[in-house]
């Protein structure tokens, strides 16, 4: 592993470096405004929808929300994974002896049948880098190949972390490629964290035009980005987003599947302390990891994250289905997460009531990624 | 219908005007870009790709073409119906008379089942204006549902042409509503021709500023939007975008389906005569109508378009697959003919290589919508 004692300090300064870094390499995603989600969030529940859910009977809350989606589904490869993968090759690039030691002809290797997977292949291609890249033999067709076409070289594994990680150590002893991590590291952190510093300056600069549709809505000249919310699996880019508003006065929220125990971050949050074993096969398939070790020391005991919170897998389909049919964009279900809580979750939305008053907030949304295969999208909608 | 007589200038300058009429009731749509597209457009077919289609045995045209998109599927109600719809009802306020003769109390009236419907829906309901849409009884109840949902007034119908125009012309004798066209309408194509000026100004600034991906491929200093193509329905949205780029030097090309003969603008643009009647079921069900009567004039009389160019059902879907998978955004099957024309039509191909040599183009694609049903889009992908 690239050793974390020479990465920056997790701060926002140091997002601000990583976003100079790598800004030439990825897409500066929109932010997307949809009246129909911000008039849906900003209307109470029915006791009716309650119904069957931890808030049945109660009041309903009454939160003025208004939503600017950040859509990294749009980003390079489909997902923000690229942000921490060209952000830990340019640190790389940066690293004292690393190129002098042969270390670019050496390569980088991971393990990860998703996003990430894809996301260092590329990264590692532009930068004319080797890229080993440990995949489940069982991982789908469509993934390997796209990780494949990005140049990479794929190596199969078992399926169990156990397997993967011996078969990256092999790598790592026949090669003395460098491993990259998915999450749980500094400078991927960091990397990913930029979604959030542009999410902050698309919001402000669109609120100080007084650009539609919110225009009516609110006095807009006086107004700032309120809060951010973002999917929480590893908690690399969540960490990552929660310190690029250190200091801004911005909250962040993270958000997590419930079914089967996925939403490890958000009871470990409560409880004082990490949860460091996942087993759930949520439809949500980027959030089934446990939070890493450096994302919880900024989430939770730096407590720059205000607050987690989980949803079912039936409110993630919901919000799926808005999704495709109001926004018009591909997003996979760990994407729609935040927006979900947002909708959804009657202790989030009690507390913006509570927190935001009449005013209401400008909720930062992230839309995390978009890689699902068009046969699970049609099996998901066909009932 | 509103006088066409009192209609500005089919010119630039009225798109121009156009625009700030309706700048704060629209979103100003992203345009993305997208390096797996471009390349694509930029590869020879293979002689293999070739075989079946009318230019089995010819050389493969080898263009460079670097690909914008410009994103009206992420339009308010989900395509760019609701510049027409907007325009047309702010020249309809402007209209000596219109106001003082009680017009706003006495509403506008359409017929459609389309996009426009939601489209003067909504311009209607933001107007504080009452809209009646006539509808065939046999619609799909979501676009039924959408178009009560903002408002309006379904009125239904037969499907005939001739059932649908009586029960509009009801509606006027019973309420004295002004018809809006959906697209054969001077107002109705500068609305819609704005789209053009954004693209203009979004590849551009882009351009100017180097940004990724497009910095490494070509010298970006001294490059502008070199061509836009447009699907072509009525024509209102294509001739629009004509007028938008008049004077500029920017080419500006139109997209129809072949199928049953649905690319009705093409024989006439090449034979010299409209063709008035079309009847395709093509699955981009936004192109089976005929070129109006005032597009008509824009793309052949003034030869303001360059040229027409269809695509297969077969070429359609495979473009749908394409955007779905690696763009990422939803889109209807009409929104993605320009697109199909790019890559698959081997007549633009080879225009294409002819005019723009070794440099290329930049070249603007409209996303026109994204208005398609998760189950017919279930349907479409299961195989």
């Amino acid at each position: 592993m690239a050793d974390p004692a020479t990465s920056p300090p997790l701060t926002r300064a140091s997002v601000q470096e990583a976003l100079k870094l790598i800004e030439p390499h990825i897409h500066k995603t929109p932010v997307l405004t949809n009246t129909t989600l911000s008039t849906l969030a900003s209307t109470p529940r029915t006791s009716a929808e309650l119904e069957g859910t931890p808030w049945a009977g109660q009041a309903p809350a009454k939160p003025v929300i208004r939503i600017w989606l950040k859509c990294e589904n749009l980003q390079r490869i489909g997902a923000f994974k690229v942000r921490g993968a060209f952000h830990a090759i340019e640190r790389l690039k940066r690293e004292p002896g690393w190129e002098e030691g042969g270390g670019r002809e050496r390569g980088v290797v991971t393990h990860s049948s998703g996003n990430h997977a894809q996301a260092l292949a590329l990264a590692a291609r532009e930068n004319g880098i080797p890229a080993y890249i440990v995949m489940p033999t069982i991982s789908a067709a469509p993934k390997i190949a796209a990780t494949k076409g990005y140049g990479a070289n794929v190596i199969f594994s078992g399926s169990t972390s156990v397997e993967r990680e011996a078969a990256a150590t092999k790598v790592i002893q026949e090669t003395g490629a460098r491993l990259l991590p998915p999450y749980d590291h500094p400078d991927i952190m960091l990397g990913q964290g930029t979604l959030g510093l542009e999410l902050q300056d698309q919001v402000n600069s669109a609120l100080a035009s007084s650009s539609p549709p919110y225009s009516s809505l609110v006095d807009t000249q006086t107004r700032q980005l309120d809060a951010i919310i973002a999917p929480c699996g590893g908690g690399g880019m969540l960490s990552g987003v929660a310190l690029s508003c250190e200091g801004t006065g911005i909250r962040v929220f993270g958000a997590e599947p419930s079914y089967e125990g996925a939403d490890d971050a958000t009871r470990g949050y409560y409880a004082g302390k990490r949860v460091e074993s996942v087993s759930s096969l949520t439809i949500a398939d980027g959030l089934r990891t446990p939070v890493g070790i450096y994302p919880w020391q900024v989430i939770f005991e730096r407590k720059l994250v205000s607050g987690m919170y989980s949803v079912t897998e039936t409110e993630i389909i919901a919000a799926l289905r808005l999704v495709y049919e109001r926004v018009k964009v591909v997003v996979e279900p760990s994407a729609v997460v935040g927006l979900a809580v947002a909708l959804y979750n009657e202790d989030f939305r009690a507390m913006v009531e509570k927190e935001a008053g009449e005013d209401g907030w400008d909720l930062g949304v992230v839309f995390s990624g978009g890689n699902v295969s068009l046969e699970a999208l049609g099996k998901l909608f066909e009932g």
